[in-house]
């Protein structure tokens, strides 16, 4: 098997130690004879997996029990408007800060649902390339939330530190950065994830929602739109994915292993600190994100031409290192260095992009 | 490994030679040094696979360019909920023939949308035991369409012929029994499967829309709610559940190997009566279906009593032969019998049904 470091931005790369695990007893699960992918979601066997993914999940976020934890469907697309179908408030704006593609996406489906919006930032003004004066941000008090987007996997912005929203319930959509790095779970209402990029395969949605904020979900939705019927049943209302829910626990106690979240903020910061210093120091690549605004997870640059560019995205994928092509809105390149991605990876990245430079 | 035979009624048995394949690329998918769980949905891998899953299935079910399929999320249940919001005509009613929970739950949603039920069979009288008189059914002509459940697998009853509804475009909910056996896709105007019994993990929905339908989809619907989003970018608005997808690919090829659903239809057939015509005869099992309306999937039978049935449930765990249990609303015992689960599994079913009943 050659050796292949995986940059895309989502499905991206899975821990290799749980890869390997999962192939192990892909057939036989624990000796019991079959795959866990066959085995009823009401059974024991499958209880026991979804149970220590809540459980790991709490631990490593400190999520406590005044939240619940929901495993669903759908992708944060579809949770762009189950927000405001369950927490919208009659009569109340919901406040958002547009800082690229993904806060855009969900502030659409809130004017279809007919809310009216309060945009309280828009990065539009540069292109999206920072999100600046967080500190100074005043999110008006009558809001029924407000809406944003950790970390922008397309334009590689990052929210360095989060608003502070007073009495209005924070929302947030952390599908590219959840669990690479701490964050205190008690300063938002509800978070929310696709897992397929820190977290677990594609087709699992994590949903983290403060519980008095299910009062607010109001008669006549549909009952799978509707926070309280996941909450009740604890994710077993209907067939939950079951394969994408035993990946991600065994992503989690991968993380637990490996010493938490701080221990993997340790790793993602260097990570991110090797490339981007190369970059920044290269005379040859340009990140696009200002510095203050970069993240940790989607690190992109251009090189001096789009020639150079296609040159660099092929070759690279010649040489082991795939999925470094930048997303169609933006262009350019793109490292996507989730928590699965290892040290050794971007190691490699930086020495191709040195051979790159000197060569071309 | 142990020997053992799965009648879970889903997610349930998937076929050994697919999981064996499954399990053999899972780290490293035909070489490129990473699982294809791993690989973005939309890079040329993932493209070959989700295009050949919809070439598969529309060879196997003979689906015309009349109809788009789709590739879904949420479960029937999140259908049960999408049917009415996307192709409901205001001032007309629903029709539903109610067969059991499936095709309650789905009339259930249909209400809360404020949608006017016309109920045109209602099995409650019978306890749900039989579907009779199909072909006496009139179909109202102004119903803006026609839903009914093809297969029950709580009460072990099927459809064996569908209704002819005229001009009422007829919906039908097969997550149970799609792919096990021949039907005219033709006669539809709508068909949705969760994926799970008898064409792919959890985490997948299957729906095959009539496209004239999508005329209807109201202006004012979520983005990911309508069925127009789902087939303008051929289910990959957003990121699809890769791995299931690529499951559904494996178990369709399987399929088309060997000899499509007229193939799999006499396996299925003959499964159903070797076990049903065990049960007739034995004087100590009960099959609890009407002989007419018994589903070819899920085989739904009594003991003497329930002391026995619990007995017999444990006992057939010990000697490998899984998920015996009835559904949780009718108890007694139910041994699914989807497509993936080899006539040697039914034979030995059959084995110690005959020794137990010999002993007890």
């Amino acid at each position: 098997m050659k050796e292949v470091f995986n940059f895309n931005a989502g499905p991206a790369a899975l821990p290799a130690a749980v890869m390997r695990q999962a192939q192990a007893e892909f057939v036989d699960y624990k000796g019991c004879g079959y795959g866990i992918i066959e085995e009823s979601h009401r059974a024991p066997q499958f209880d026991e997996i979804i149970q220590a993914a809540e459980a790991n999940l709490r631990t490593l976020m400190g999520i406590s029990e005044e939240y619940d934890v929901l495993f669903l469907q759908g992708g944060a697309s579809l949770q762009f408007a189950m927000i405001p179908m369950n927490i919208a408030l009659p009569g109340h704006k919901i406040g958002f800060c547009n800082t690229g593609e993904w806060s855009s996406k969900a502030m659409k489906e809130a004017s279809i649902l007919g809310a009216e919006i309060e945009l309280l930032y828009d990065g539009a003004a540069n292109g999206f390339s920072r999100i600046e004066g967080i500190e100074a941000w005043e999110v008006p008090q009558n809001l029924a939330y407000l809406h944003i987007c950790a970390n922008n996997t397309i334009y590689g912005t990052q929210y360095k530190q989060f608003p502070k929203t007073g009495q209005v319930p924070l929302v947030c959509d952390m599908s590219s950065d959840i669990m690479s790095r701490q964050v205190d779970v008690n300063k938002f209402g509800l978070i929310f994830a696709g897992a397929q990029k820190n977290i677990g395969p594609a087709g699992l949605t994590l949903v983290i929602i403060r519980k008095d904020l299910l009062q607010r979900v109001p008669e006549g939705l549909p009952t799978m739109l509707r926070y309280t019927t996941h909450c009740k049943s604890k994710s077993l209302f209907n067939t939950p994915p079951t394969f994408a829910i035993y990946m991600l626990r065994l992503i989690s106690d991968w993380l637990i292993e490996l010493g938490g979240i701080e221990a993997m903020q340790k790793i993602n910061d260097k990570k991110a600190a090797l490339l981007y210093d190369y970059v920044d120091g290269s005379g040859y690549y340009r990140g696009t994100a200002d510095k203050a605004s970069r993240s940790n997870m989607n690190v992109c640059f251009r090189l001096p031409n789009e020639e150079l560019e296609k040159q660099f995205v092929k070759e690279a994928k010649e040489a082991g290192l795939i999925g470094l092509k930048g997303h169609r809105a933006v262009g350019g390149c793109r490292a996507s260095i989730y928590n699965a991605v290892p040290q050794k990876g971007v190691e490699r990245l930086v020495e191709f992009m040195q051979q790159f430079a000197a060569k071309n």
